[in-house]
């Protein structure tokens, strides 16, 4: 058996299908484990996560996960009051009203609660098959939106919030993916809170350990800086071809993002529903930065450190200090728009743009940060964006069975490709088993 | 200087290049030229196009080039009433009403003249700084649409007619897109006319002779069966690797569908935005036939073969008989969500709905064909859609500026990337064209 990307993808087929007596390979064009889930550290040695970070409620396998391992989790820091930044305005709360004026959040909570309600009637194992899946499909979110709201703050708060999720705007999701990424993350309230929600715990060490223990449990059978070129199958197995040498074996799990997926040569080539949902699952748009303090002095201020900005380019910031405090760190996210606009810029320009704005949200003591630093995911080249594949405007009623159906001897893992907890750790580990059991299942000879 | 792509772009890349005394190789993956513009022929010898096939006002640059390269053009055939097939009943008309309703005629005209008066607002050069560019950018086409009339058949004429131009559907584009695709090709009304407009002329011979005739005056510079794979550059030049070998230049021009540039491995990688355009330009989705018979015998009946079917998965029909009516020859397309369906069915099974459907066009002699030709350039490897990229909310103003901006020694071409007559043969000639200038005044060193 081989495996394309030791991501957790990756990494879980692998683990299950050694756990089923297959031999197996892992082939990573990188060199190092854990894709999205790449491990820094500040200079004073606190790891801080580049990518993906948070576990919370409802994600019970990359939960049991972490446990097996033997790695544990801790709290992230959620006291005090948040922040919500609008028109120049800063706005404390600790309440569910992010603090905006009392009509305004009362509009956000009609629209909040009419997307939970949509999103509970989608199918998640089938989104093409839920009721209205035509109607819901062909609108964005965006065109929804202001169909329902006049309010504009109301408006540009989920125009917020969204790309603080998907990293992607508004316009650029149909109103059916939308529906089924809040459902396949239980709910909207979940995928957004971080007490009882996905953001509600951090892993000691860093979430690359998941993927790296997971890779020594592997062994040899994991080869890094291998880079494959194609994947051939014909009746006897695969070859897949890396640069620099090949490997054969009955069957492939590719668990590299879905809009990298075509970039290798497929031979026969792809069926062309599957080709064409490659062309048009493009990765978020996001680049992270971790911004260090001798202290987290803002929780003397009573502050959380949560910090939601509505015309903010560094529109999202959390405390993301190591759980003993011995400094303080804040983690944010350029998103969306705002990060293909960053993107043009330096990286001077873009820290000195991230510390002013810091400083607006939490005062001058934000202005002397003890390091910086930043993790542009669209310029990885197996990578090429994050947090994960979307589909905008008529993409999964047109194409959405081709997202995880196998061809032939290829199967399809990585988080995109998970009915629960799509784009997360979790569903990028219920991906992988989920690809080993098809090759279980097939009942086809071993490699 | 090396082109990679032998289809009308890249060989008129080629041709200036040449002119400019440069020395040239063009790379084509396949074992032909001419790319989307494929010639086919019928068993009898008669010359049917598998992929473009008309030219028409307007298109200056491809009316001159078939002049100078010796090739002559013919009127498509457009005497006699036309049909619109609509809720199973069959609509002849000759003037601009479409057989429909006066009321229903009305409202389509009305949406048709607020289509012109806004693509005229565009700025073909940078759409992206066309008045109201955020506005018309975060809409779909379809949500427009839904927005300015409630007439359920005049949005259906416009759900029809859009994917007869663009073989995708009216959600899956912006409305910026769809405006600056209108006046890329002058008007609506020249896009959809046949006389008078963008079906006007056919080639004698076949479209397929343009390219086949720039090839041959390129010689041996055209290699064949050669599959690129990877696009390095630095400070000296560039070096192409294909399947079984290399070459260098001083420059490249990339002349492939935007959808697969970035199947070829860059080092360096290319830059964020040029990488995300590339992840969402999708190829359209068609599936073309040629029905041939005896003898074109709507003509006795006074029909001038173009149909219409607002309901219907064949639903854009046109003569395209030989010149000299040896034979008679309906040419039709599956466009869109229809093709996608029919992309599942077995030939037999959509040969034998395209013949149903058009017995429901043009009577019970349609049920006996001499011969069925069907094209589906989904399913090819080197093209993946046709008839080319289009662009879904947001992507314009947020990506656009990557297009066809050159990448250090990498230069854009293909008819996608041209700001007149985008997605046709004019445009893909201007295209190379343009990307021989920018080698040409980028003043650097031949190869």
């Amino acid at each position: 058996m081989i495996v394309v990307g030791a991501g957790l993808a990756g990494l879980s087929a692998a683990r299950s299908l050694v756990a089923d007596g297959k031999s197996v390979v892992v082939l990573e064009a990188r060199d190092r484990v854990a894709g999205r889930n790449h491990g820094g550290f500040l200079s004073n040695g606190v790891p801080v996560e580049l990518g993906g970070q948070w576990v919370g409620a409802t994600q019970d396998v990359v939960l049991d996960l972490i446990d097996e391992l033997g790695l544990e989790t801790f709290p992230t820091y959620d006291d005090g009051e948040a922040i919500t930044y609008v028109d120049g305005q800063r706005l404390r709360y600790s309440d569910e009203t992010f603090g905006l004026p009392v009509e305004v959040a009362v509009e956000v909570g009609r629209i909040w609660e009419q997307i939970e309600i949509l999103a509970s009637t989608v199918d998640l194992v089938q989104p093409w098959a839920s009721p209205d899946a035509e109607t819901l499909d062909r609108q964005t979110l965006d065109g929804w939106l202001t169909g329902i709201s006049d309010d504009s703050i109301a408006i540009r708060m989920f125009r917020t919030l969204v790309p603080a999720i998907f990293s992607a705007e508004t316009p650029e999701l149909s109103l059916l993916h939308f529906l089924f990424y809040v459902k396949s993350g239980t709910s909207l309230e979940i995928l957004a809170a971080t007490t009882g929600g996905a953001q509600e715990h951090r892993v000691v060490g860093g979430t690359h350990l998941i993927s790296e223990r997971m890779a020594a449990e592997l062994g040899e059978r994991v080869r890094l800086n291998t880079v494959v070129r194609d994947i051939a199958q014909d009746d006897d197995g695969v070859v897949v071809t890396f640069e620099g040498g090949q490997v054969s074996g009955s069957h492939v799990v590719v668990a590299v993002p879905t809009t990298l997926a075509s970039r290798f040569r497929y031979s026969p080539p792809l069926p062309s529903a599957r080709d064409a949902l490659t062309q048009q699952m493009p990765a978020g748009s996001v680049i992270k930065y971790h911004v260090a303090y001798n202290t987290p002095f803002w929780r003397e201020d009573g502050l959380s450190g949560f910090v939601l900005g509505l015309d903010s380019a560094f529109g999202v910031v959390l405390d993301n200090s190591p759980n003993d405090a011995s400094c303080g760190v804040l983690v944010g996210f350029i998103e969306g728009a705002h990060a293909r606009t960053a993107a043009e810029q330096t990286a001077d320009e873009r820290r000195a743009a991230v510390i002013a704005q810091l400083v607006e949200y939490f005062g001058p003591q934000a202005s002397e940060p003890i390091e910086v630093i930043e993790q542009d995911w669209m310029a990885e080249e197996f990578t090429r964006g994050c947090y994960g594949g979307r589909l905008g405007a008529g993409v999964w009623t047109q194409y959405g069975r081709a997202l995880a159906a196998p061809v032939g001897r290829i199967h399809w893992a990585g988080a995109e490709t998970s009915d629960v907890w799509n784009g997360y750790m979790d569903g990028a580990i219920r991906s992988g088993r989920r690809a080993a059991a098809e090759i279980r299942d097939s009942g086809r000879a071993d490699a």
